[in-house]
């Protein structure tokens, strides 16, 4: 293995934190990997002036993957849009072209007692939510703000946005979640609103062409409001998900809420040559920041499909996993997923104790 | 009272069934009030050739109010889209205005056991949702299919739908949601994406400025992803939420099965004048259409906020309300939210018993 760049970026919150427990555990399996750091969300805006500095994107652009911890902090709601901490995330999704993000949710036996669902509606859980990153009425343009000339009150000031998909952007999310579901169980639930939009209709015709060339896998279509139900209702159900983008912002994070332990729960959001940004499902949680009390193990498993999706490291990814699984059975536990007869540990006792079972 | 018109439309699939004991209840009060029957949905278009024809349309326009039961069957899915079913319930809204949809999430206590998430986190749940009706992606022009001028792919073939909200109607939802708070815990949360979307700030900032006219109510703002997750988590913390039509869309029905109990939800859509168009939250389940076995009484619920919001009787209201609550406490259960050690009833069992307890 050649040695492969990696830009760390911890950003705000328990960011850091998490991070130095993730890198702690890449280090102890001593891989040819050179690691950068650099300075991303509110962080960023505080010594440069911008979430995204131009060094820090350079960083992403050039290396073989990125490790990203968590932005965001309420002291910066005040600032203008685009200088808000979670527009590093946004921008860098954009650059880098990522437009394929996996949202596993996934509930481990030890914690089943941590999801408000009951016990038989989750235990063994195992969801893929593949989200489309790059278009939808994240990115589409026009949007802004104008006197409206038609609808309920024309002459009046509104603001609007664009959901807009094209063809080749609906194929190429097609292609990676028949590939994944094809990899898995063989079930793909492509979720939509075809009976109200014009962009979902679309997406659904699309998705349907790709199938022909994945018969081995079974297809079928859900509206959006109809699967935040059936994600409550019957989770296990479900194999792969796909959907678009603001879709997949709600139903990913429903989904991962399902399993009670989003502090365990990984993502990956990935070019088209499999180059990939890596971070955590859960948030900054600026509340618990600098506190040592954060769970490492969901950018530790980060850490893990990073190996695996961009570095061509499947064995290296297969042991954090089992380190992981292993603690766990160890009974050890960060305070979010601690539980009567389990042994509450820190943030770095926890990376420690991956380390060791590594 | 002088004679009240109501427009009962029926609909599809188990409409017919709910809506007979809707009606015998309402019929059993004794009020001075007429209606007037006509089809609606997929009954419609085979009887008419259009889901929403015109003479349906003008009854519910002359009516003091609409009673709807349920629209939709897989059979019309092959049927372009302007001539399937659920085109009749997005063309009464636009036509008669109804922009504020009330969306109660209650969880009754004799049904506690029934819901996927724990009974703890449930019990005395009693969330109400306003969702905006008439405006937002579902109607906002532009709209189709087009050739994309720039994006990922300049030159593909796209479609594209517009969000859209403008300040009046952002400010009477706003007023509807505070009004309703006040009458309640005078907590409201409004849920947007304003960190990603203009519509959303634009939504956000003027719900920030109807507040001022309600210093009595707490007010804050959660973005979508968090209200879906926060909903799992603990759905208890919820009072009043106000928010668009798409995110009120995913976010009532992920809230309605919370309770475990959809059957039991009633609906309102109201217009200006509290003229209004009263569902049941469920749909039209044509897989048990016909058996006799589907729950009536969210139809009977929802003829009740009939009275209460549209017919100015609230206490015939009060009269439906308490004798449903009589049929649970006598143990009375549809097959829907049946268990052990209750008795399983018809649907026109358990209407002939609301009336006998009225
Ligand atoms: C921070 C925000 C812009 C972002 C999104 O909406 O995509 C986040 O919610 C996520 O899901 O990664
Ligand atoms: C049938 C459909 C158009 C409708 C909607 O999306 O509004 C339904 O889901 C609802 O919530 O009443």
């Amino acid at each position: 293995m050649t040695i492969k760049k990696i830009a760390v970026l911890p950003g705000d919150g328990i960011g850091p934190e998490i991070m130095a427990e993730a890198v702690k555990v890449l280090n102890a399996l001593d891989l040819p990997l050179q690691l950068d750091w650099a300075d991303v969300g509110g962080k960023a805006f505080e010594t440069s002036g911008h979430p995204l500095p131009p060094a820090t994107l350079k960083l992403a652009q050039e290396a073989d993957a990125v490790l990203f911890g968590a932005v965001g902090d309420w002291k910066y709601d005040k600032l203008e849009r685009s200088l808000r901490p979670e527009q590093a995330i946004l921008g860098l999704r954009k650059a880098l072209g990522l437009f394929a993000n996996f949202r596993p949710a996934i509930c481990y036996e030890q914690l089943t007692h941590a999801s408000s669902l009951k016990p038989e509606l989750v235990a063994g859980l195992d969801i893929l939510l593949i989200r489309e990153l790059t278009g939808d009425i994240y990115f589409g343009q026009p949007r802004g703000r104008r006197t409206a000339v038609d609808g309920h009150f024309p002459g009046a000031d509104e603001a609007f946005d664009t959901m807009r998909y094209s063809r080749p952007e609906i194929e190429r999310i097609a292609h990676v979640a028949f590939q994944a579901a094809q990899k898995r169980n063989k079930r793909l639930t492509s979720v939509d609103k075809a009976n109200v939009l014009e962009t979902s209709q679309f997406w659904k015709d699309i998705v349907t062409e790709v199938h022909a060339q994945y018969p081995d896998v079974e297809l079928d279509h859900m509206y959006v409001d109809n699967a935040a139900m059936q994600l409550v209702k019957a989770p296990k159900k479900f194999d792969v998900v796909v959907t678009g983008n603001m879709f997949g912002d709600i139903l990913s994070d429903e989904a991962a809420m399902l399993t009670g332990s989003i502090g365990m729960l990984p993502s990956a959001s990935l070019d088209a040559n499999n180059k990939g940004l890596y971070e955590p499902s859960h948030g900054s949680a600026p509340d618990i920041a600098g506190k040592g009390i954060a769970n490492p193990l969901a950018t530790i498993l980060s850490a893990a499909m990073m190996l695996k999706f961009s570095l061509n490291q499947p064995a290296a990814a297969a042991r954090i996993e089992a380190a992981v699984e292993s603690v766990l059975a160890q009974g050890l536990r960060t305070a979010d997923i601690w539980s009567e007869g389990t042994s509450k540990v820190t943030t770095r006792e926890m990376g420690d104790a991956v380390v060791k079972a590594i």
